[in-house]
């Protein structure tokens, strides 16, 4: 079974799974990530996000993303994001029961938000009735496949440091991100202003591993507490690192993301003139949103796992991954074509 | 870098890692445990532990454990342990804030808990301002390397159920306390009336990953909301799947965790007779705890890495993995002995 | 000074004060509610709304919504209210922090959510990471000033129960809503299905108390320990009783605000007709929205204190209570006729 | 009925009903503590604790020992308290659901803290792994009717600052103490270094009202959106404020906490010659403890509302208040010596 359901469903990459075996060389290391892969992670992140970058290892996106939120707050302020950003959407509550923080949230037409929603939403300022905006978060790439440029971020890191606000990152396809951007990750994060980052790294090829890095030094005091104290510290801390540093220490994490994005756009490509088939989101990162007769999409599915986005519309997901072949999307695209001229 | 300091120290067992390997097979799977491992993975679970079993796979034993107590506690209940137990001392506040749980705590002589305990402590039934009494939780085996046999554990199953409450074992070397005792999991959980239990894969030499496994059916309504929520979901749930397959498909967690008790054994047997040590606990998993001099204390840990218990008494603990070798030991040993004689 | 700021700006009702004159007389009585007081004031709640209906006295508006909504959900349950609701917007978080709910909100034209909103909102039932919808939450008297009709209440009863949700009303204003139906509360709450009310004294004229209402049997288990957890347990119970006692042992709550209603109703009809003056909303309970030219505004709040709703469009709310006279609101009228004709 | 069972089960002082009843003047205050009452309270306090002195006024000790406790605690640490200490064991777990908080308790002979108690507790700095101490809080009076005198407190404050802890005083009988002692406040609590103090009204005569007080500046930053967040913030906090003005305005204060200290030390005196009754608690504030034979006990409670403070010792708690009438003593001492004499 291989589809276009999400970029989780695909496995590790080899050379991933190959560091995990090589740090499992019959030593012993130190747990809870005092150890020399972490170390080395670190390093890699420093080189990559600049030598201020901090970065703090987490098993997945729900305890990355709340964590970074939960560093950033005092118990009386919250976050900004659009409403449809996973953190709002997709993580049980854990922002709000596991970290007490309200989302001020915005509709988008595209899953970005823009200066203008922050001055909108960091309001009623020392107002005690209502929680003070503290954290503006976007993801990058977003939930919708599109991509914020590195202009585009810095406005909103200077809308938010000009209110005393912090911009984070949520960075699942944060690969993803940088090879359609055509750059590393510190020109559009470090560079512009943002403060802090989750680097996912299981959507890009890994096991499952997201490092928490942030960009504004002192923005991390206490995270180590609160990492653990959030049931995120992993005692053998080296299978976490040696994920990173196989992405990170080469290219692997460039050519995974590229291959990922240019599937997605291969696949648009091949569906974009296909009758009753409307592409509704630009596709920038690895995603194809799109629109179809709800009978096709019925069909398709039957043989090609993805999801449906929104029951309303009939907006379907079609999601590549680094594993993603070429013939996989021609027979996907074929199979499409066959649907819809039936 | 070999020692005694903590058996999540060691890596990962081949076999495990081999299972990862294998799963590793070219094919997408659904995410979020969805997946034919983790199905697999719950049918070895039920055949260890009774059909009623449910198992639900989770990163560590800090997210395992407080996830577990908070599926079953209203925001009233609390938790009543030892107060060396690991969920009291070493989670961080997790218990307390992650899960808003009060610990009713008592001291013990060994890090058992005794149907008196429970008697003691779950007072005061139906006075609003006392949290009331929900879950007895006990480690197996206990943080002081000492085991519950079935019969104690069926007597505090008795007095918790007896007053409408839930027994709970933190299992994080369960496959030890199973090792010592000759037995199968369910002789000493399921059989003597446990309620939920936590099995530790990662100290029996996983590379990460912790189930919840619930005995008493229905307690676990829910469970899948409050692992996500918990922020305890993992997106390639295979991964962790397949590791508890490993272990529990044959007898690999038999063997693993055997072999770790009998070096402590051995590590016991070699420094009892040794001037100036005393071991203060019974041997019964894989710890040896014992008062040494200071001094040599200092000494020994130059060469070999391990943990100081109480700083106040001088205490020691010395932790034997599924790695720790004869040779190891030995060397310890003679180290000790040189040591103590200088 | 006195204005049309808020109808908490007003002191408490003479024949209030005289209930706790009267309730200090010179015994003693058991704290935390277990006293003669509080039974009555259980018996009047239920000759009110029903013999089912089991009331808690609590502080204030915050704590009485919060560990109402509290009482009803399950750790994955959340709230679906408008995005006006004060629940939403003006109690500093309290919902998310102290409850750890999540709100699932909506824009509303009036202030009012609809069956409509209820089906769109309760939603990815059984997707573990959505917050799944539990409790449906609306105001009445409404935070701009509308009103529900019974029907209306019971159509939302209707949508909740069929989904398996439960309805509460925020009644901070529920006095003037009963007033302005022209009937009891039940004929809107118990009678339609409403599930939990929180009915609020304070604006009603009291000094300081509201009541947490359940109608459906059962809802309230474990209550008791919710109100004292979410520290609202007053210790001399007697003196909240006693209010609640002297509002509605007579008609004093139906006095109270009718009597407000009414000073909305002569404001409301003595600005309809003023030139740069738009009431924006029905003016159905005690309160006034109206967009004013900002220049009145200004000038206006000078001499009269009042609140301006929202800076983007000016409008600005009025709010009488039950001391706000004739003489005042005449003059108030005046006022604004002077200002706009400047 | 009056008895010896609790200082709350007394009614309120009819100066302080007086006191609002003045506040009550037909004019409209500005809601939520933005009034002159509050203002006046506030100069108060500061004349009695410190010109430093920041005061917050709340509902109940729950609220504002939890919300006092919170706002210097950041998620990852906690507070040491005794373990008689009222937080840890009346307040339904509040401090850990509703703030988070993890109590690191020791058992005391007397219910005083002392700074060896501090030392041993406060340790693990550094340790993620271990919540890390900040917040010191002893009970003044203690829970068992005893003293800390000045330089007690000021070696705990010592004690705690010396750690970069700060010293919490739980004041719900601090006039108790305060006459006790012969002093003002200001003498055992800014003078000798404690940072926050919660002064209760209540047990002193009020109706309901308790006051948090921040000497070390700086420490409330937030506070107003704290309180506001923890349900704690009263609308017409004018009548609030009015309580506290009476009693601190002259001498009320002192006038209720001394008289119920001195019936305390009347009864004491009555009963420590009678056979079968032992004194256990030296009587230093308004509180006898004293342990009794059962059917004494018993026989007793028929007439004599008191309370069994511990079960198995036979251990009960005489409480005098403002309003215990030397007559009311001598007739129980009377009771107390037919019940042993039986």
């Amino acid at each position: 079974m291989k589809g276009f359901a999400s970029d989780n469903y695909a496995g590790v990459h080899p050379e991933i799974l190959a560091a995990i075996a090589a740090a499992n060389d019959g030593s012993h290391a130190r747990a809870y990530g005092a150890d020399p892969w972490t170390a080395r992670a670190q390093e890699l992140v420093a080189q990559h996000f600049g030598a201020d970058a901090r970065s703090y290892l987490m098993f997945n996106g729900t305890g990355a993303n709340v964590t970074a939120m939960r560093a950033c707050c005092r118990p009386w302020e919250g976050v900004i994001c659009a409403n449809t950003a996973h953190v709002h959407v997709d993580e049980g509550g854990a922002p709000e029961r596991m970290g007490g923080l309200k989302l001020l949230t915005t509709p988008t037409v595209d899953g970005k938000l823009t200066p203008q929603d922050v001055a909108r939403l960091a309001v009623r300022v020392g107002d005690e009735h209502a929680v003070q905006a503290r954290v503006v978060t976007v993801t990058q790439s977003t939930e919708l496949g599109t991509l914020y440029t590195a202009p585009e971020l810095g406005a909103l890191a200077d809308a938010a440091h000009e209110r005393g606000l912090v911009l984070h990152v949520d960075g699942a396809r944060l690969a993803n991100a940088a090879a359609a951007l055509g750059t590393g990750f510190r020109e559009f994060t470090t560079d512009v202003g943002v403060d802090v980052v989750t680097f996912g790294a299981t959507k890009n090829g890994a096991l499952g591993v997201e490092a928490v890095v942030f960009l504004t030094p002192g923005l991390d005091e206490g995270f180590l507490y609160l990492r653990k104290q959030s049931m995120q510290l992993a005692s053998k801390g080296r299978f976490l690192a040696a994920q990173v540093i196989a992405l990170l220490e080469g290219d692997l994490w460039r050519r995974t993301a590229s291959h990922a994005n240019a599937m997605a756009a291969r696949l648009a490509a091949g569906v974009v003139a296909l009758p009753g088939v409307r592409v509704t989101q630009a596709v920038q990162a690895n995603a194809v949103f799109a629109i179809l007769p709800p009978a096709v999409t019925a069909a398709l599915m039957e043989d090609w796992p993805f999801y449906v986005w929104d029951d309303h519309t009939g907006e379907v997901r079609w999601m590549c991954s680094w594993d993603t072949t070429e013939a996989e999307v021609d027979g996907f695209v074929a199979a499409i074509g066959a649907a819809v001229s039936v």
